[in-house]
């Protein structure tokens, strides 16, 4: 968002398949930049702001089969749009780093991918409603296999997208690095470290585009 | 949607300012064509399934500052597109005649002129997510003087459009008059007659239109 606000902040996002490990490295990117006395405002989606996480419960509970993929993508949006005013554009316009758990790039592979071919719906609802990416996205990239090892140890009740199984994650995967290549935004990170390796990684990157 | 999705229904949509009677319409004439012999749905926006009911619950309750203009449109969307996957459809493939309170053209009044000038972003929305107008729309006319009066008269906990007051509805009955002449789907009712003496006159234009 540097530049394009007007605010001097930095948009940053953490995407990957389901258990590689964007949470865990939201979180130790944001404690650093903390610790080194940057104002730092951590988040996630689907929620991020009171509003999107009201949304978020309402898309996340209940029957799988409750929401259509169309349905499911326009709340998706909605969401997106709530946390983007309440949450990001404050931050940034006063300076602050924005870290969040997904963005935009988790909707084109979920929604692009599992839920239907809706990439192009996708494309054009972003481009009427959100209109901003990210100015750093951390690509999370782990082997289908250990991510959903990682993530079946946890227990949720949002295990729906989980269920889909390995076939998807493996789809997933591929469509998040073909993203990737595509735009200069990304950097891709081998997720299959320890958690502290993995975050020394993404810390050198974002200090670099940092300036720091 | 006669000839659209392939049902026999018939798809008829009840607009008008606040208080103009589209709900008292909409029952009178669900009764008179039951009684008739026709399988008929009732059902309202925004609502009218239960996802879109839940979605509808989140959009009207709590402070009217909650939402933004677009999160709201897409909120709506969202239930539109659940009511019409859900409700809609179905009962018109089966060949139902489908009555709503309210349907799209709501939406291009009340969050195309009154919540910001998003009419050109309704319009993109409705073609994308929706796609489909009523067969027939009856638009309720009436003085906003007097519908304001008929509203007030009620208790509800979804006050805040109403709450707009007169000048809006003023606006908005500008803005209905308008979308009617320019859709040969609308049929213009004087609502200021008693309910027994609109509900013939709405009848009438029904019965014509089934080839009754
Ligand atoms: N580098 C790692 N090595 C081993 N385990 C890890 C590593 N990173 C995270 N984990 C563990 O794997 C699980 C998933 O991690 P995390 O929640 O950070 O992934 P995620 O990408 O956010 O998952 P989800 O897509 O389900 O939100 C957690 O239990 C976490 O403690
Ligand atoms: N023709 C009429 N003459 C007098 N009162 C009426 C008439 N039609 C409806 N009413 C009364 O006016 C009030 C509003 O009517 P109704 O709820 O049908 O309007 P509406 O257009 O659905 O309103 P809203 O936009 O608030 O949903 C109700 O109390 C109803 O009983
Ligand atoms: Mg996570
Ligand atoms: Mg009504």
């Amino acid at each position: 968002m540097a530049g394009l606000a007007g605010g001097t902040g930095l948009f940053i996002s953490f995407e990957g398949i389901d258990g590689s490990g964007k949470s865990t490295q939201a979180r130790l990117l944001a404690d650093s930049l903390r610790a080194a006395g940057r104002d730092v405002v951590l988040t996630r989606e689907p929620g991020g702001s009171p509003g999107a996480e009201d949304i978020r419960r309402l898309v996340l509970e209940g029957d799988p089969d409750r929401w259509s993929a169309e349905t499911e993508l326009l709340l998706f949006t909605a969401a997106r749009r709530d946390h983007l005013e309440k949450t990001i554009r404050p931050a940034l316009d006063r300076g602050a780093v924005v870290i969040t758990d997904r963005f935009a790039d988790s909707t084109r592979m979920y929604q692009g991918i599992s839920r239907g071919d809706l990439r192009g719906m996708v494309d054009q609802l972003h481009a009427m409603m959100i209109g901003m990416e990210p100015d750093l996205t951390f690509l999370i990239d782990i082997a289908p296999e250990v991510g959903l090892a990682r993530a079946l140890g946890r227990n949720t009740a949002e295990q729906r997208f989980e269920d889909m199984g390995l076939a998807l994650q493996t789809q997933m995967r591929t469509g998040f690095l073909a993203l990737a290549a595509g735009a200069p935004r990304f950097c891709v990170i081998d997720g299959a470290g320890a958690p502290g390796a993995v975050a020394a990684d993404v810390l050198a990157r974002a200090l670099a585009r940092l300036g720091a």
